[in-house]
């Protein structure tokens, strides 16, 4: 590769100090009317152009986020980073992002004491393999907003919605169409899926408030939120026997891979089995049947973590973590009402 | 925020000068170890974490690949984008992603000379707003493997599938079925889009090549490869009367939302209009009816890319730009041959 022209090439050209020609490159305003254009003159002789890393470290400052999330393939977080990229360049700031497939060590290695500061000036996170703990054990000078799981301990601002509150409209809409036996399909009891516990409880909360038992064997676990999870777990449920008669999903992949399952099996959505998703990703829109789902209010999501994040930045005091609760709602489509349903 | 610790205070309270703590922290072998010991006191004494940047500035490497894609939200870039972190992070590099959106000056911005050398180490690239020749002007110095779009010229390399070819056989299978009235919806007859107008080629070679004629009427044109595009394009089909038996589209996301309106109008697939999409998305796979595509070896391309790549990073002179041709192959599912092709 061929060596590039550095600041002391210029400093040397010129005839002056190597602070002279950053304080040039940078615009500060103690140089001479002379000196600068002298220094011009080299910069322009040698096809200088000053480096990024260079000035990030006279300034303190990047000009980038990063947004960390768990996975890229993920529609949902693709939408999602759709309206984060647009907010941030508005604002003048560059995204970087990055996947950590749920690896702890890879996202411990993002809010880490100094590792990576001066590449990013803070960092839209949604993290699957820290708990809330190990999020506590940070670099406390890092800007930071959590996206999905994870609720502020007041360092940090957390964006979501109500998922309960989401979980149990989704029951309940299954529930108001005459449905029996509703199965769940997405729960992760252990520590970390946050997410989907919240969303076992307001499955839950959704039978309780009507005084209807919970059969604890239609509660089905996935590793992920994704397709083969969805098809797997339906096909489990389907092959017991006594089968459910509506799934609440808890993504809109995990119900299109279900669904997939449903109709690979002879069976009819939603007449034998409703099925409702979560997230309203473009998907659900165009498949076959259309995908009725929790909506959440994604470009306020991410404005509202671009903006967070920026205050944060541009605070010599840190401004105290807030819990954001995004709007959602509730979609009906064809694979809980059919056909009817379409617009 | 709270102020880092600088290689300056270090230098202070060991009592040697920066130069002196960077070879130190830097490992460099021409310092006593009196003076080694001295400055590693007092990096543990401050909690002093050598800054990413300043190191890079240093050694002239980041230790960073970008990855620099027009959206995010195509499955077949983030699927693409699974293995390619995964192949850079077994060699020890870290990915960072950026969205262009297909805007000119922002695509230029990653291969402008200087601009961001030292963030990422080198870059691959899948351009949509540069055509070949704004490629041509970058910095020479810059490591640089092309995706998808843009022929090499000798100076990068290209990996991507033969476009013409994958083409020609996606037709074939249309007209092997006996369907007589095939469309093409996805083409982009300007400039850029020289994927589109590789498989507009290969569309027409297929009928050329049995002596068939070509409805130029039935090729429509798309300013994206995405659901509601595909939609849109097939709904202009249906609208005019005497539609197609058949549809080649140029992504699986077009032929999604092609299904979706036909599958809206009341018409069958693929008993009334077979659809044949390209790129082989996890979404085609559950989608009803299951999409017939032109699959990729999209772990070849990751691969390769990144191979090649850090070949460049590592070479002092570049070596000559290759076109890398990835293995394809046609898979065949419901939208072309019904439900008998359920596996």
């Amino acid at each position: 590769m061929r060596r590039e022209v550095t600041l002391r090439d210029v400093a040397e050209l010129a005839g002056v100090s190597s602070r002279t020609v950053s304080n040039v490159v940078n615009g500060y305003a103690n140089v001479t009317e002379r000196t600068r254009e002298r220094v011009q003159r080299a910069v322009e002789e040698l096809g200088y152009r000053p480096n990024v890393l260079a000035r990030n470290l006279a300034q303190g400052r990047s000009g980038q986020i990063a947004v960390v999330v768990p996975y890229l393939d993920t529609p949902y977080f693709s939408e999602l980073l759709q309206s984060v990229i647009r907010a941030a360049r508005i604002s003048g700031y560059n995204v970087l992002i990055d996947q950590t497939d749920g690896d702890a060590e890879h996202e411990r290695g993002f809010i880490a004491h100094g590792s990576r500061r001066l590449l990013f000036d803070g960092v839209i996170f949604s993290p699957l393999g820290l708990d809330q703990r190990a999020l506590a054990d940070r670099d406390p000078a890092l800007p930071l907003v959590i996206l999905g799981e994870r609720a502020s301990d007041g360092s940090f601002d957390h964006v979501g919605i109500d998922d309960v509150a989401a979980s149990r409209q989704a029951t309940e809409h299954l529930l108001d169409l005459g449905r029996h036996r509703v199965a769940a399909i997405g729960d992760q009891p252990y520590a970390t899926g946050e997410a989907a516990q919240l969303r076992t409880q307001g499955f839950r909360e959704a039978h309780t408030a009507r005084g209807l038992s919970i059969r604890e064997d239609l509660i089905i676990g996935t590793a992920r939120f994704n397709r083969p999870d969805g098809a797997r777990a339906m096909a489990d449920l389907l092959d017991r026997g006594d089968p459910p008669d509506a799934v609440f999903c808890y993504s809109d992949l995990v119900a299109l891979g279900a669904i997939h399952t449903i109709l690979a099996r002879g069976l009819r959505v939603p007449e034998d089995i409703a099925v409702i998703g979560y997230d309203d990703i473009e998907d659900g829109r165009y498949s076959n049947p259309t995908v009725s789902t929790i909506s959440p209010d994604k470009e306020w999501i991410a404005t509202t973590a671009v903006e967070r994040l920026l205050l944060r930045i541009g605070s010599s005091t840190p401004p105290p973590g807030l819990e954001l609760r995004a709007p959602h709602k509730l979609i009906v489509r064809e694979s809980t009402t059919g056909r009817a349903s379409r617009p």
